[in-house]
C-alpha cells in the first residue's frame, strides 16, 4: 500500500500575520505522516513593493509581473516568507525544506503567452519530476513550497500557489496516496454564501455541475473546484477546501471523483 | 576511495553583478564532480535596506543585524540572490538546490552573545548535519547555500559566508575528499600587495607565521588564513584562495597542513 501525503496549501493572509502564522505552524506540524506546505504572499509582496516604490498592478486577480516586480516576488515568497515558515517548523521538530521550482529542477514552467493581457514574468507550470522531492519525503522531510517556478532558461517566475499545490500533489500522487487541501477563508464550499455553518460536505462532479446550473456554486470557487476534479482525476485520492485553523480535523467539503 | 567535492565560497560583489555572475556561472557549471557553492550579497542588502529607509551599520566588516535588517537579508540572501543563482545554474544544466542553515536543519546555530558590540540576530555556528545534504550531493545534486543559518527556535541568523563555506566543508569532510576554495578579489596571497602577481603558491602553517611575523601577511587575510588552517586540520583535503574568475584553473594560494 502506497503511504499517505498530505498537500496543504495556505493563502498569503495565513502566513503573513503573526498570529494566524503561529497557529498554521502548530497545526500543521500536528499533522502526522508525510506532507507539504504551499504558501502565497501576495499580501507582503504588495507592502515590499510599496515600500521600494514599486506600484502592484493585478488583473483578474493575478498579479502583473513585470522585471522589477519578479526581484520583489523572488525575495518575498522565496526569502522571507518561506524562510520564516520553515524556521518556524524547525522550531516545532518538523524538518521543513524550503523550495522554489527552481531548486532540484521540481517545476519547470513556460512564460505565459501575452494573450489579452501581459502578465510579465508568470509562469504556466510545464513539468514537474517530483522524484527527489519523493526520496525526501520519504527520509521525513517536509518540502516548503514558494509559489515560484523558473523557465529553464535562468529566469525565475511567478506562479499561483493554487497551481503549485495542484501540480505538486498530481506528481506526487503516482508514488503516495495524496490528500490535497486548499484553505481558504470559510469553512468550506457553502450552500448560502451568507451562511458560514452551511459547508457541502462532500461534492462529485455531477452534483457540481447541478450547484453550477442552479446558482448555488459561483465566481472565484468555481476554478477552485475544476482544479480539485483535475487534481482527482490525475490521482490525487481526495481534495478537501476548508478553513486553515481546520487542517487538523475532519471538517470542509471533500471533493470526490 | 572517497569522491571529491568541490566547496566554493564567492563574495557578494561576484553574484550580484550582471557580468561577473554570469561569468561565475559558466565556471562553476564547468567544474566536473560533486561541488556546493557558498554566496554572500552583501552589497544587495545594503541597497534594498537603503530603498526601504534601513540604514546599514558595520562593526568590524560585519553587519549589525537588527530586526528589520534581518527580514531584509532573509529576503535578499535567501530569496533574490539565491534564487538567482539557483535558476541561472539549472539553465546550465547544473541541479541546484538554494538553501539557507534552516533548511533540512543543515546549519543550526547561536546568537551571538553580547559583549562589546550587539550584532543582533547574527549566528555562531554550533551544529552542522551534512547527511541529508550528502545523500542529495550523491544524487547529482548542487547545493547552493545563502549565508543565513537559524536557531532552532525559530529565528534565522545572518551568518558570514566564509563561516558557513568552511563549516559545511568540514562536515562533508567526513564524506568525501574535499577541496574548499575561498573566491576574493586577488589572485591568491601576495608576497607584495601592490604586486596581483606575487601570488605565494602554497602556504603551509610554518611558513604562515613567518609571512605574519615578517609582515608579508597582514590585515584581513590573517583571520581567512586562520580559518583555512582550521579546515585543514578538520580534514579538509586542501584549501585554495584565489580570484573568482580562476575556479577552473590550477592558480591561485594552496593551503597546506
Amino acid at each position: 500500500m502506497r503511504e499517505k501525503l498530505t498537500v496543504i496549501k495556505v493563502g498569503g493572509k495565513i502566513v503573513e500575520e503573526e498570529a494566524t502564522l503561529l497557529q498554521l505552524l502548530n497545526d500543521f506540524a500536528a499533522i502526522s505522516g508525510h506532507k507539504v506546505l504551499v504558501h502565497g504572499g501576495g499580501r507582503s509582496a504588495t507592502k515590499i513593493a510599496a515600500q521600494l516604490g514599486i506600484e502592484s498592478k493585478m488583473v483578474n486577480g493575478r498579479r502583473i509581473t513585470d522585471a522589477e516586480t519578479l526581484k520583489v516576488v523572488t525575495m518575498v515568497y522565496g526569502g522571507l516568507v518561506n524562510k520564516n515558515i520553515v524556521a518556524g517548523l524547525q522550531a516545532r521538530g518538523v524538518n521543513a525544506l524550503g523550495l522554489t521550482g527552481a531548486d532540484m529542477n521540481v517545476i519547470r514552467s513556460v512564460k505565459r503567452p501575452v494573450k489579452e493581457v501581459d502578465y510579465g514574468f508568470v509562469g504556466d507550470v510545464e513539468k514537474v519530476d517530483a522524484s527527489l522531492l519523493a526520496d525526501l519525503i520519504h527520509k521525513g522531510v517536509v518540502p516548503v513550497m514558494a509559489p515560484l517556478t523558473h523557465d529553464g532558461q535562468g529566469n525565475m517566475l511567478n506562479t499561483n500557489a493554487d497551481t503549485i499545490a495542484g501540480e505538486t500533489a498530481k506528481a506526487l500522487s503516482a508514488l503516495f496516496d495524496v490528500t490535497l487541501v486548499y484553505c481558504f477563508e470559510k469553512k468550506g464550499v457553502l450552500r448560502d454564501e451568507n451562511d458560514d455553518d452551511s459547508v457541502i460536505p462532500e461534492i462529485t462532479r455531477a452534483e457540481f455541475e447541478q450547484y453550477v446550473a442552479d446558482g448555488v456554486i459561483q465566481g472565484g470557487m468555481i476554478p477552485k473546484l475544476e482544479n480539485s476534479f483535475e487534481a482527482i482525476n490525475a490521482g490525487v485520492t481526495e481534495v478537501v477546501i476548508t478553513l486553515a485553523s481546520a487542517i487538523k480535523d475532519n471538517e470542509g467539503t471533500r471533493i470526490k471523483k
